[in-house]
């Protein structure tokens, strides 16, 4: 009963499509590269975005809202950033329609064209900024730390549901400090908010590192990043902090007066998590069967499903059913009794597999006789038959284990699977034979990186941070390294 | 020290907009037409959105997200539609930016030209009904209770902070029902939790009602709406909920298998609710000190200043208001401290005041001998000493009086404005003198809603529901009427 669902070990990438769209997470959509977020999977991407929006204003952060149109004269005022977006931008040139000639359909009315088209925001550094420019006068008035939770355009030209699509949906912080120290601090600390959630609630490891000039956000002096590894070997990039330096305030002539009396430009940060993250979720956990779903992000963690053979024994299992959500509820766990007499319970066992429902309970005619209950545990099909009078106590115990659990599972498998090499021929052998996160001694240069990355489509992921250097020989061109940094072929 | 705000009776407009400006809500981008909406304003937004989202959820219904691009052809199916969003859309037309000739700036790619142009959403309609096509094959699948929370983009030629904007934020919910009886339904659920939450936790009365055919969303066949009255005794369409029938089922070919076998057209509704919403609350309770925010709706309830001449004091104060903010954090009731030295107490007081902070503590030296407190209440300037052991629940009482006294005080406004008159010349001379809302007998035809429009720039704002239907004479071609309808200018 896998609902037709492909299997990772023959198509893993057939298998993650197959699995968004049959657990009603994501489906593309008519729309060139845009997605549509079903009931489901936006349930997902809400906790996601009420526990990532609580850690943001416990940082002190305010929410905002700026403009989604971008003039495109702004665009170029920062030399790095145009390059960077300039060739993947949406772009707006008129405001009307009108009939067309022939009565039959609308056309683009060439008199409603913008005199300066308007871009939509592929991200907002440059409308932000341009506005901080207004609301930053003194060191009164700083730091300034805003987030807003926005929809995004890029023009991409291969894209995937949840990982790259057109248009995709994330948060992006955007703060300005009186000194370099400060903004460089609220780099690092958003870094560590970004793992602290995915780590404790996705229950997905992940490598903290900056990377490199030729990866780097366009328009930044630092761009520190949180790299994962999914089930097929390859990296997932889920989040990135930006230290912007003063390239924004000196682009957008954001100055503020220092409490001696000086004038000086701001430090900028900027930093986000996007709907990618659901991506992560599902290919990080998930199996032939279907989703796993860490219990803190689960929409439904416990689902009940009653066994019965006619209206009688339905009646008397929901009464018990009712007595048993009552149990759940009240330990804050959020329940689903599915007593739909149109699909049988083997359907249904299938369906909560396949939507990643931690816990399942069924109840059958027996049950009642005893006070039991069969409990199953989706992460690893283990079933007991359980007390009714314990099932609030076990559930949570259970819930929590398997927050742990996946966790651990994830853990366990990106640690098998970071690699150290010593020559250029082991890497490519790795790369080939086992994948991962490969950890490797480089020369520091653009050049070696990119022959690298031309030869075996493996790419540097990041530079750790938080650990020794050590240092050593380039794999590659043979000159001295100052620390090994991680490789991997990359989403 | 009312802050350089212009008065109600002077420029009713000017006070509306500075106030927008000067109490941090939102300001006007250099964009034409978009507003930026600032951390307090949003925090505001951020507390509608919380609201309604629960009790979107409580009457079932789930979240989701559809593109923001609608291709240009899926505007012209629904014939009415078309008609209404065509001559208001930004269109896309282009995907990639260059680098001009003269290598000085950025100019549109001639060779990324969309096959056919996108639309960005003036509203969802289309491309949700395109997708519920597939997402619809049999009675099963219905009801299908969806909303979205999203930025939409109209071309407006006046626009106006929160009021009309080019682009705004709002909600959209999309239904679809197997019967005509139940969508009529839905519609109308959804304009009665419209109405309690403006009424409850706005604290702003509205009246119910139909729209005419000239004022009915175009695609819908019934609009039902509310309407305020600001204080200038102009009417504001707070929210609106459409009966779409089978329209745009047709348009987009949505059929469902009905229980007994056959094939038949869904029945649809949508509703909305804008950041129009932010400018309703602004200019129907705030006075020329600032802003008067209902307490369920304001991001800082109370507002705690301490009087202190050296930091010995302060110290002291700051000990006393540790333990009012746990008594207020421990009733649920947000609380800020403002213990800044760059600003003077009275300079503090007028900010929150414009701020519309519902309570203001000010502790002195003097209070701390006498374990007291002074209270200010914003809405009527009120001020007491209190014992600093019985904050707490005075507080709670007070903020629970002025949500109902806000209230009443709106409603008694709205019902000295109401006029019913019997004449087309006490028609004009009301609208005239006092404004408001005017109730007369109108004969039922566009024509005749059209020249009144004309010559007196009033429109029918709603045909009112939920009373007694008294037949009359039209004030304006003295024929026949069914019943009275509301007259206003309007926003």
């Amino acid at each position: 009963m896998s609902k037709g669902l492909p299997k990772r070990n023959e198509d893993y990438s057939l298998w993650y499509n197959e699995l968004v769209k049959k657990a009603d997470l994501a489906e593309n959509s008519p729309i060139r590269g845009c997605m549509i977020i079903k009931p489901y999977g936006f349930a997902i991407w809400e906790k996601m975005q009420a526990t990532l929006d609580k850690m943001f204003k416990e940082t002190g952060h305010s929410n905002a809202y700026f403009p989604i149109f971008i003039p495109k004269s702004y665009l170029s005022k920062e030399a790095e950033h145009v390059e960077g977006f300039a060739k993947e931008c949406a772009v707006v040139t008129h405001y009307r329609l009108k009939q067309s000639a022939d009565k039959k359909g609308l056309e683009v009315d060439p008199e409603a064209k913008l005199e300066e088209e308007l871009i939509i925001r592929p991200t907002s550094e440059t409308v932000i900024w341009n506005t901080y420019r207004n609301w930053i006068q003194s060191y009164r008035d700083l730091p300034l730390k805003i987030n807003q939770w926005a929809n995004v355009v890029r023009w991409e030209m291969r894209t995937r549901l949840f990982l790259r699509t057109t248009e995709f949906l994330w948060q992006e912080g955007h703060t300005a400090h009186t000194t370099k120290k400060e903004a460089e601090e609220e780099t690092r600390e958003m870094l560590q908010v970004y793992t602290n959630f995915v780590q404790d609630y996705m229950a997905l490891p992940v490598i903290q590192g900056v990377k490199t000039e030729s990866e780097r956000f366009a328009g930044a002096v630092d761009t520190y990043c949180i790299e994962a590894l999914m089930q097929d070997g390859r990296a997932l990039q889920v989040g990135t902090s930006h230290f912007l330096g003063q390239n924004f305030a000196k682009a957008f002539d954001v100055k503020f007066a220092t409490k001696e009396g000086g004038l000086e430009y701001v430090w900028g940060t900027s930093w986000g998590v996007s709907t990618r993250l659901m991506g992560a979720l599902v290919m990080a956990h998930s199996d032939d069967k279907g989703l796993i779903l860490p219990p803190k992000l689960a929409p439904i963690q416990v689902v009940i499903i009653p066994i019965f053979k006619n209206e009688e024994q339905l009646a008397a299992i929901t009464n018990t059913a009712q007595g048993i959500m009552k149990q759940l509820e009240e330990r804050n766990i959020s329940v689903k009794y599915d007593d739909r007499d149109t699909y049988k319970p083997g359907w249904k066992f299938a369906e909560y597999e396949l939507k990643g429902v931690p816990v399942r309970i069924a109840i059958g005619p027996r049950d009642l006789d005893g006070d039991t209950a069969e409990l199953a545990r989706r992460d690893t099909s283990e079933k007991q038959t359980i007390n009714q009078q314990d099932i609030g106590t076990i559930v949570q115990q259970i819930l929590s284990e398997m927050q742990k659990s996946i966790y651990q599972k994830a853990f366990d498998f990106r640690n098998q699977n970071i690699t150290t090499v010593d020559s250029y021929e082991y890497f490519k052998e790795v790369l080939k034979t086992k994948g991962g996160f490969i950890r490797a001694h480089w020369d520091g240069t653009s050049e070696t990186e990119q022959r690298i990355k031309d030869e075996t489509k493996a790419t540097i992921r990041c530079i750790p941070i938080g650990e020794q250097a050590e240092e050593g020989t380039c794999i590659y061109s043979g000159k001295p390294s100052r620390q090994e940094v991680i490789f991997a072929k990359a989403y």
